[in-house]
């Protein structure tokens, strides 16, 4: 029981300097005036594929986005999202014990000095996938959306609820599978609603394009409407 | 900087106190004559679904399985295998910090108790679904089975290394739905022999019953031969 207790206080103090750092993030992202989503997901569930297909539709658009991408290793994400010419600049959390299992508002701000905040309008940072721990860490954000893979089961909102819960929109991704999985959408979204009750959701498939443009939609009214474009 | 040293030997200590822990637990499945695998994968990956077919397939079986389930939350887990009726008992990780993102030694120390050793022939510890964080405590187990999912991408074993590097066998899951999923299997496994090279791969699904066979042997191959059944 000690030491579950002293494991507890080292977190707090943790989360504690995690928020002075977030509350240091989020002036940065005011006085540049830059809107900040942090996306969240399990691994695999298709932030970066939902980015790519994002980047390509607001190419039209005169939102300038960016994007920091969290990940254990490699610079994989942001070299696939490279081609669409927008401020980009990876974070990678390996240095840390064995490799961080999530960003913190201490390694946003390392990846802050690369990106000009000034020329984005908003910025997207995409988190490390984990279904956990990057839900108990603010790292200076406006908002949060979720990515959830129909591919996942019905069932993860009970089962791991924190990020379900402090989600303000959840991408339902990979929906184009769902006619050859035994997902029941209705079960999900109950569940959804059971730890989140009326939670913006949107239907979406990075590879189909279903949903994409709602999403952009979404995105282009996070700005003060003398602001949009 | 300081920080991040901080951080750093409160993990140490941490991932000490947890090895000392593994260890005991180790001590008790020896004396017990318990065979111990850490299941690990992502959320979503099928691992609770492989396990209903391991047990509905071991039923012909005089293998004695055991299970212990880790989850954030709910029971739901352990309740979809209790039909089996083997010793099952579900270890809730919530009451530490926002719901801890992996087993440890002590969690599943607490779940011991619960569990008639001596009659159990292989222990399934089922972790909490993450790509990152189970790999970095061990919790006394013989061995490690990773499930992984195709739909979770290709590149996964680059940008999240250590829990494939420390795998003893990779259940390469949901192969049913690679005719509906730009998925490169080959691709796949390159990047998985590139960071731990050879490792012993079976292609199932928990759907279609595929690979599950291939499994259970391997299964009963843990065992000493004059103990198999």
């Amino acid at each position: 029981m000690h030491r579950t207790k002293v494991k507890k206080v080292v977190m707090e103090n943790v989360l504690d300097a995690n928020d002075t750092l977030a509350g240091a993030n989020r002036e940065k992202f005011d006085a540049a005036g830059t809107y900040v989503i942090n996306m969240m997901s399990s691994p695999g569930a298709g932030k970066t594929a939902l980015l790519e297909r994002t980047l390509d539709l607001m190419r039209r658009n005169k939102l300038r986005l960016g994007i920091l991408e969290g990940d254990v290793q490699t610079t994989l994400d942001a070299d696939r999202l490279a081609r669409f010419h927008v401020p980009i600049v990876q974070v990678n959390t390996d240095p840390g014990f064995g490799g961080e299992c999530h960003l913190d508002a201490n390694m946003v701000r390392s990846g802050l000095s690369e990106l000009p905040l000034h020329d984005i309008d908003i910025l997207v940072i995409e988190n490390v996938g984990n279904l956990v721990c990057p839900a108990e860490f603010k790292v200076g954000e406006d908002t949060r959306v979720m990515v959830y893979a129909v591919t996942e089961g019905e069932e993860k909102p009970l089962k791991y609820p924190l990020m379900f819960r402090s989600a303000d929109l959840v991408l339902v991704n990979k929906v184009d599978l769902l006619e050859h999985l035994d997902f029941d959408l209705e079960q999900f979204l109950g569940n959804l609603d059971a730890v989140n009750p009326g939670v913006q959701r949107i239907l979406t498939s990075a590879r189909t394009g279903q949903g994409v443009e709602e999403w952009c939609e979404w995105l282009e009214q996070r700005l003060p409407a003398h602001e949009r474009v």
